[in-house]
Parts: C-alpha cells; structure tokens; sequence
C-alpha cells in the first residue's frame, strides 16, 4: 500500500466540533484547549469563527479567543470567515489564515447562507482584497463536494467550477468537504486524481465525517490518492444537524493512531491528543465518539 | 481503486456480539433476530456458540435456538465449538458449519481458553473427526491475528503456522480476527497477500473490530487485496472486555453499506439490516454503535 510520508491534520474541534453544540463553553476553556491541541502537536488550527453571533452564538467570543490564545510560532492559527465584516474582525485581531466556505450544492448553500452561489462569490471578492492587503492567505471550502442532503448526486463537474473560482480568488488551497458523511473511499479514489492534475500546484485537504462510519476509510483512500491534509475534530467533538444521533467530523486522535501505526508521520502524540479528547469531553459533559480515548493506542500494548 | 464485485458477509451479532452482554436475552428474540437478519439478505450465520453454559450463560440456549430457527435454504447456519463435547451437542441439532477458534497469541490462548495451542489444536482433532463423520465442514479461527492485548505483535511467521495446523485438520476456510481492534489497513494490505499465495484454495475470511475505529478502514484494506468475506455484528452490537466503552465487531449495516455504495454486491439490503440493528438495540436495551442505522443509507438521498 502506498502511503504517503508525512500528514498535515487541521484540527477543526473548538470550530466545527462546537459550533452546534447546545451548551455555551466558556472562552478560556476554549482558549485552554486550543493551547493544549498545539502542545499535543497540531499545526494547524481553524480555531474558530467570525460569523455573527446572532447565527451561531457559540462563537460571539471569537475576537476574545484570538486576542488572549497564546500562538506558538510555526502554528497557524486560521479562522472561518462568512463575509467582509467577519474579515475585518478577523483581521483586526491577528489570523495566519482565512477560511471561506461555500457549498458545491446550490441547494445546500442556499439554505445555509442564503445566497445563491454566485452571491457568495460576489461577497468573497471583498474578503479577498482584505486579506490580500493584510497578506494573509485564504482557504477556499468547498461543502458538500460528495454529496448533499438535499440535492443527493454533486457533479465533479460543478466541484470543478467551484475549485476554479476559489482558484480564480487567490486561494493557495482548498479543502472539499464532505459535510453529511456521504462520501465512499471508491467515490475518493475517482475524484480525487482529475483535481490533483488540473490543479498540480493548489493545496489540497479532505475534510470528512464519520456520519455513515466510512471517516477513516475515506481518509485511507485520500492517502492512496496521495492527499497530505486532513480535517479531523478532536473526540470526534461535533455531530450532524442532518442526523442528530449521528457522529460528525473524523475523530483527531483516532486519525493520527491509524496514521502513525501505518508509519505515517503527523507530529502529533497520540497520548497528548487522547488528554486533549478527555478535556473536550469534560467541556461538552458528554461522552465523545472518539475510539482511541477508550481503548487506549495499540501501541501502549507490550510490544 | 480495484476491488471485489461481490462480497459475502457472515453475520457474528448473535454470536460474537451478545457473548459478553449483561443481560439474558430470550431464546425466541435470538431467533427472532436471526431469521430477521437472514430476511435482509445475510446468506452465513455465525448463530450460536456451544460452550458450556458455566463460562458463556447467554448462549445456555445454543440447542434450542438451532433446534427452533426456521432454516432458509441456500443459508448457512455456522455455530462455534469449543471442544467435542460442544461439537456432538452442535452436530445433535444440525449445523451447517463447525467454527473452531484458537488464539495465534500463546498468552491469549492459556487466557482465553486456558490451554496451550498445542492443546487446543490436540483437542481438536476429535472435532474434526466429528465433523468428517457428519459431513460438515469446519471453519478454523484464528484470535489476535493481528496482535495481542498481553503479547503486543503477533509474527506472521505464527500465523502461517497456525494456518497450517488448521489445514492440516481439514479445514478449508480460515478467517483472521482482529480480536481486540490492533490492526491497521498497511498491516491488513501486507500480511494477507503471502498467506493468499501460500493457500491458494483456502478460504479467508476477515473478522475485525472497530476498537480503535479503524474497523472499516480495514475492510476496505481487506478488499484491495482481493479478501470477499468478512465477519460483522448487526448495529455494531457487543463491545470489548479489554476496553469496556470501546466499541466491538465492526457492524454489519455500516458494512454493507458502504460496500453496495463502492458497487461491491453483497446480496443483503440495507434498509432490511438497518431495521435488524433497530430490533437488535431493543433486544440489548441500549443505543448501539452503528451510524447507518442513525444517519440512514446514503441512497434514501434524493438522488
């Protein structure tokens, strides 16, 4: 099996892991777990979202956690961002990166943004210049890119066009989305390769959920496809709005174990990241899906 | 990616699933379930196993629950045996299949068992004899193929040996387990294709857990390399002594699922499993850990 050396995870938990989350986590519990995620080896963090707190409430402290976090060099530190308003907050406070999220289903973005694709482009032209004059790098996002819920099939021709726009924005990287849990490893395998050669010099990440129990799967087919960036939320912290008793994001450690047991190098301490899950558990007062945190890493058994 | 176009899975939830469980689940539930599962498509049966009902009380019904199933033709109805005397009880009844089990670990074994695998593979022979004399044929199992709870690694250098010791015995399918959830998909992709070249006309089968979550990962590992039967439990229903929250068998819905989404045929339905899993957690009385059963088939999506 062909693998690559190294994996980059982008850890997405103290955003996409709570943002649906009924109870309300203090900001410096935030703040503490993002400081403990970095300590455990992550380099990458979306840590949180500036989108307006009448929407998505957990995340009305975005400018505090930014602000007090304290950065590790070498870290980036990205940040979702809906629009140019959310930029500017961004921006004010210090960001390594910019996220942007569209869904490659009309559909689906219509009911999340309530804009039609083109709209969310047009509104992505303002954060581009922003960030561009702040030299600050964006990420395009593409929601949906294996399927939605509402429309089922997305054509590779429509993730296509997307990843041009993005591309056409100034986007250095995209991240395809598979929101609901609909991708299959054979559906990655197919896709993937056509985008890796259209676009050689774009950076690209997976972002899966275990919504149907196929997350890891799929990011053994990434591999295989040669892909070096994963989303994974720590605890599989996060859940499904489409299936509330479904999981949601691949679970961080779970991801980094079957990395590093395959000999494929990620940064991470797996024991470091198993603290961090137990933390998050302790914040959401639930138990978390992740499987590593309760099993234990294969390789703390007698060699 | 290439992969099987067909698949069978043998079902273990009866088995494999409720061994450990608290709660005495009734006879005519067992059987419920187990014509239910065959209903949705399930075409082999781990229904049952013949222990004495002092170490597994759960399955102090073995004779009855075979003795009342309704038996569909062209189904197999497989039952484990823990030595002749469980054989002769088994053979009494009517079997389609002897499952005989071993741990490829000594430590696991002398644990499991408290024997030697020379003392297992000793007793053994009578229940081979057994079954010759029947006419049914036996299946030999292989416990910690891919790693030990108390040895660490397991070489594969033993379990060439004890595959060949099952051969010996007459068995003409042998199915690895990864008992405790140590396997990865790079040790899955590597370990199998040697024994597939050494045995060509035996059967291999692949029984895994999903203790640390890579449960699926490695069925598609599994796959890749050209392996078209694997053992799963119907809503992921049993668990892990070595890790009382983890989960247990990878789970048969989830499986299939994402096996008839890749276009791998397995003869079961989805939809059918997924009402098996539903009866299954009213039997159990808990949430079980299958996700399919909670999100729904990705095919119920408006296509």
């Amino acid at each position: 099996m062909e693998l690559p050396r190294e994996v980059t995870i982008r850890e997405v938990g103290t955003r996409d892991g709570i943002q649906i989350l009924g109870v309300q986590i203090p900001t410096d519990q935030k703040i503490e777990l993002i400081e403990r995620l970095v300590e455990a080896g992550i380099r990458r963090i979306e840590a949180t979202s500036f989108v307006h707190p009448k929407y998505v409430p957990q995340m009305a402290d975005a400018e505090a956690v930014m602000r007090s976090v304290r950065r590790k060099p070498g870290v980036s530190y990205e940040v979702l961002v809906p629009n140019a308003r959310g930029a500017e907050r961004a921006l004010s406070v210090g960001v390594d990166r910019l996220v942007l999220v569209v869904a490659a289903s009309e559909t689906f973005n219509q009911k999340n943004v309530r804009m039609s694709l083109a709209d969310s482009f047009k509104s992505f032209e303002e954060i581009a210049r922003l960030a561009r004059e702040a030299h600050v790098p964006i990420k395009g996002g593409l929601a949906t890119s294996f399927g939605c819920p509402y429309e089922g099939g997305v054509s590779e021709a429509r993730v296509h066009q997307v990843i041009q726009r993005f591309v056409d924005l100034g986007a250095d990287e995209v991240g395809l989305a598979d929101t609901t849990g609909m991708a299959n490893p054979g559906q990655v395998s197919t896709m993937i390769p056509p985008i890796r050669e259209r676009w050689p010099e774009l950076h690209l990440g997976l972002h899966f959920h275990n919504t149907r129990g196929m997350g890891l799967a799929n990011v053994l087919a990434g591999l295989q496809v040669g892909i070096t960036m994963y989303d994974a939320s720590i605890g599989g912290m996060g859940g499904c709005p489409f299936a509330p008793r479904a999981t949601g994001n691949v679970c961080t450690e779970d991801t980094v174990h079957m990395l590093e047991e395959m000999g494929v190098s990620t940064g991470a301490s797996v024991s470091g990241l198993i603290d961090c899950a137990r933390f998050a558990a302790d914040l959401v007062g639930a138990e978390l899906p992740g499987q590593v945190m309760k099993a234990g890493p294969r390789a703390q058994i007698a060699a």
